[in-house]
């Protein structure tokens, strides 16, 4: 059974992830459809690029992932359809797709075949008329490059990555908050020695290094190896995004 | 693979949508199962009805649309099952099929046949003991008249409909609002020249048409044509509601 | 197909649960995934282990629940592969499985085949490394006692029973509150007659039995039989809850 992934910043209230959903199935009745999430804050492009980046290697090769977060839509901003690591991905041009366009098998197309569209087009959700029909076409059999012409030059944000401002000290960045407060940071644990100090803005410095959260002492804000890979900043049974007052984008210094 | 839709209030905390699903594949496993929304308003049956007619037209033809918006469950309120445009629609008889209804191939009959029903039957849970089992038995082929009688006067919300109140002026409303703070008005694009204006409580005025989100001035409320097929009112990067002070119910004028 | 349920205190906002949904879909392409919840308040193993047993008897035998709400991820903590009632049961060994453990055809061994782990294997979640590749390999028909050692002493949360404190007058106590804040109390309906009086702290009382929530008189509190098997403190239209400040675990006296 094919399976299509959601992510999208269009919430859980309203009809707009069911309508997309029945749009794919009507085309498609032998999915399995498997939500990401839909609460990527509105218009937040990079956390939704984050986000997509963790989840969908997970899946089975041939997954197709629809990925909408998009302030753009109905302008000219380009919709494209791209293959990597033997899955699919389906998002506007704007960015979503920034981690895996860094990947040497990435190629994508700008979607223009508008006869797989939905009719009639709508100018403010592309989510339902053009992204969920195409993602169940490519379910279909569909091969990308009849999907409209291949595009090389694909958005990409600037996701920040640690640089060595000098001797003996590294500059990194807060790159996400997960819902329980813990801060991902860029920084790759093997690159940070356990007798490393993590600097903050404010004087502020993190020198405990856990293995599991249930070893933090109460309030104290420490180093952990995520699941994500990266190197993440945490409290037990805390924020540490609220005690620390960081978000997405904060700078951290690292002296080794 | 037979779909079933699923729009409730019950939320998406606890065990209600998750026991009603169990109950469905223990009748069915072949099911494929779709959350339209569990977050429907609690009680609010008009913003049920309205979201179901948003998303069920989308689902291939033979899909089961389970509704549970249900402020009367366990007193005497029927229920209903319903067909209109190849679909089937289960719900508590309180207006959530107000739209289906007004289709020309609705039919509905009353939920009656109890050897359908899940044993003990709550006074509390009919989307476990009733509905949801009855959804189940439709996709392995019960017909509708088998579930009970031919039900001819299904309740119906009053939906408000723009009004001519004077040559040139004619009196419109909010429909819903979405979770961005777009306010989804009962007006079609087409029935709007861009000339018009459109009159808010405390003389507040909106002349704006914008063909997309993005084209929205800073702060600025406007009229697009919505993907629901009416008019709305919005904001760019902002909440139309918010700003306005308005929800489902306000009045607004248009001076033609 | 086979089914696998998940109930977490992971969110919705994250990668969390779709990760867990795409490795195992990797491992078996033919499930059907089922949420339960993933708003289990963070940490909360009773909420957790109640919310699981309200729901997992409503699906078919056979089916694979998932259930992860782990303070303890990366410890010495156990984990745990059950069956119980014809289903299978995956968590930490941390209480999650309080009321299924006291069923008499309960079997549990411990997880530590690591062969069938994700690798690598992280300290901080183990929902994806662990428990959701254990799920899917038991869909593909791994006996548990394949999985690890016999587990005879599963942890075991104490679950607050009604006491006879002397004649006439029975302490019990709120099992939990759902989001509508009905308060559930762990009092079966048929322990409790009409005549009785049932106490709250502040010398209140709560007098009126009702059999439908739309029977109460506005702003009242009564007693009904809930969807749960247990007598539920409600009020119509509104938040026991906060109504009685009463919250999971608080006391409630009956005066027979």
């Amino acid at each position: 059974m094919p399976i299509i992934t959601l992510l999208t910043d269009f919430g859980l209230r309203d009809h707009f992830a069911g309508a997309m959903k029945g749009v794919m199935l009507d085309l498609n009745p032998e999915l399995t459809l498997v939500d990401i999430t839909h609460l990527i804050p509105r218009h937040d492009i990079f956390t939704g690029a984050f986000t997509l980046e963790q989840a969908w290697s997970c899946f089975p090769a041939g997954t197709v992932h629809l990925a909408v977060v998009d302030p753009g839509v109905g302008t000219g901003r380009r919709a494209v359809a791209a293959s990597a690591g033997g899955h699919f991905f389906i998002a506007p041009d704007n960015g979503l797709l920034t981690y895996v366009a860094g990947r040497e098998d990435f190629a994508a197309f700008e979607i223009t075949a508008e006869h797989y569209f939905r009719k009639p087009v709508s100018s403010t959700f592309h989510g339902r008329d053009i992204f969920a029909p195409i993602a169940a076409w490519i379910t279909r059999g569909i091969p990308l490059h009849q999907l409209g012409p291949s595009l090389r030059d694909p958005v990409r944000l600037n996701v920040p990555v640690p640089k060595k401002v000098k001797e003996g000290l590294i500059q990194a960045a807060v790159l996400a908050v997960d819902q329980f407060g813990n801060l991902v940071t860029n920084l790759r644990p093997a690159d940070v020695p356990r007798t490393a100090r993590v600097i903050l803005s404010g004087q502020r410095e993190i020198k405990s290094f856990r293995s599991t959260y249930e070893e933090g002492a109460p309030g104290e804000a420490f180093l952990i190896a995520g699941s994500t890979g990266f190197l993440e900043i945490a409290v037990k049974n805390g924020s540490a995004a609220s005690l620390l007052g960081l978000k997405p984008g904060s700078p951290i210094g690292v002296v080794l």
